[in-house]
């Protein structure tokens, strides 16, 4: 018998890994989560039947929404995650001696806790970890009663349907917003540019960020198990951007070892294809 | 009834594609040659079962293939392309006034005739077209009767399997060089670093090319129907660097209208990342 797990990406294409065992499912207050062992991919976290995290390309994304805005402000110190719940996000911030608050915000228990079962070496970050507070309720109400406060805040959600749907409104930027000291940084999960679904999700989000924060750019990544695997994330800041003041040579000078971030890449990354940036120029329209 | 086409990237992945209908079938001396209508991505040539070109993404692919190395020396005149049955890299080398002489030389025939029938945007271009000469014959034989005469040589050819094959292998690659001028450039098919196997193949290639080229360079960009999404293509060149030495105040004034390659992101396509970085340090290893 062959098991085969198919993702459609869009309803007329998709990614089709082989499933060695379906090693967990569990239906959550929020969601449907499943682990895999996979042949190609090591072990699999979906969410709602949708890749959120694999072994094998995990440190890609991790090392994207984290190191970026970290080489760009070394005085970073209180950080909020939104969502995140595999850990890896907290994992790559936990290398950080100068970060000294980690807050993580996760709506679903149940993610941190099969991650916790499943993926160690993301979610092992998030236990006996002085650093890390674990909150888990609604990302949307924990920042509205924030003010002046973080350096830093990653919205590293699902794609803006079920429960990351939220994460991707007015409403909640705007929070994030307020939550911010004035050299704030926000990081965004932010869709992809090159299926229609996931474009117009890109413009929307892009077009509020756009319009609340004074600095405001795309970076992008290599990422193969996310639909396309052309993937980005955005960098809105109130006061620091993103290539024009980052501190790369302070950044090496710190010694991280990464497998995919490097300084060259950091500003290479900010740089996009042209049908990209033209989508950006009319994300409005 | 839904039929969907699915090509293996390694054994246990692979990318799945709804197909509308398929519009052609044949086995030439050398492959076997499939045309789909498909949903998603418009018509898609396969070879051997594997996706060479699909009217969706076709772009991207012949945008980093040609405008680089044109970016790099504006008074590349005579330009060798190997294979590119599909007549996109001889599409937008066709753009250039400055080119003079096109010389095509794919295998196989039956490709060619098959794009001309379902892929005028690409194909269309060999027809009438006074700069472009085509060469049903084996690249291999053809380069070594040249000798320090092509500006720029394109190795536009499939995965070092089948007919490819030979195109992978250090005695092409050295006719190649006897087939350039002195400030002679050659790009190539360079594979790609996710996969085990592809990376096997990318690692091996840019071996050779490095043993024999003062200048090596390796360049990426986001491929949506090639394994990972994350390919490769490498800069082999015996005077100019390919970031150092480009002349992209001069391409930009060409106003030549791109949809993914801009001179922005000429220089960060050489960025890569830091696992890939290391691949090509070992690749001899």
């Amino acid at each position: 018998m062959e098991l085969w797990f198919t993702e459609k990406h869009t309803e007329n294409s998709g990614i089709t890994i082989k499933i060695k065992k379906h090693i967990h499912s569990e239906k959550s207050k929020f969601q449907q989560i499943d682990v895999f062992e996979t042949l190609e991919y090591g072990k699999m976290l979906t969410l709602d039947g949708l890749i959120m995290i694999t072994q094998k390309d995990e440190f890609i994304y991790h090392d994207m929404i984290t190191h970026t805005a970290m080489a760009v402000n070394p005085d970073i110190k209180k950080v909020l995650i939104i969502g995140g719940g595999d850990g890896g996000t907290a994992r790559e911030l936990s290398r950080y001696a100068s970060i000294e608050e980690i807050d993580m915000v996760e709506i679903d228990e149940k993610v941190v806790r099969v991650s916790q079962k499943y993926f160690q070496e993301t979610a092992g970050h998030l236990e006996n970890n002085k650093k890390v507070v674990l909150y888990f309720e609604d990302g949307i109400n924990f920042v509205k009663n924030k003010s002046d406060y973080y350096d830093l805040i990653i919205v590293d959600s699902t794609d803006p349907i079920g429960p990351g749907e939220g994460l991707f409104t007015l409403e909640f930027y705007k929070n994030c917003y307020k939550a911010l000291n004035d050299s704030g940084i926000l990081v965004n999960q932010n869709e992809s540019p090159y299926f229609e679904q996931n474009a117009k999700e890109m413009k929307r989000a892009s077009s509020k960020l756009k319009k609340l924060f004074p600095i405001f750019e795309v970076y992008q990544f290599h990422m193969p198990t996310y639909p396309s695997g052309h993937w980005l994330f955005g960098f809105a800041s109130k006061k620091l951007h993103p290539v024009d003041d980052a501190k790369l040579n302070y950044w090496e000078n710190l010694s991280i070892k990464t497998k995919y971030y490097n300084v060259d890449l950091h500003k290479a990354s900010f740089c996009l294809p042209t049908y990209v940036k033209e989508m950006l120029l009319n994300e409005s329209k």
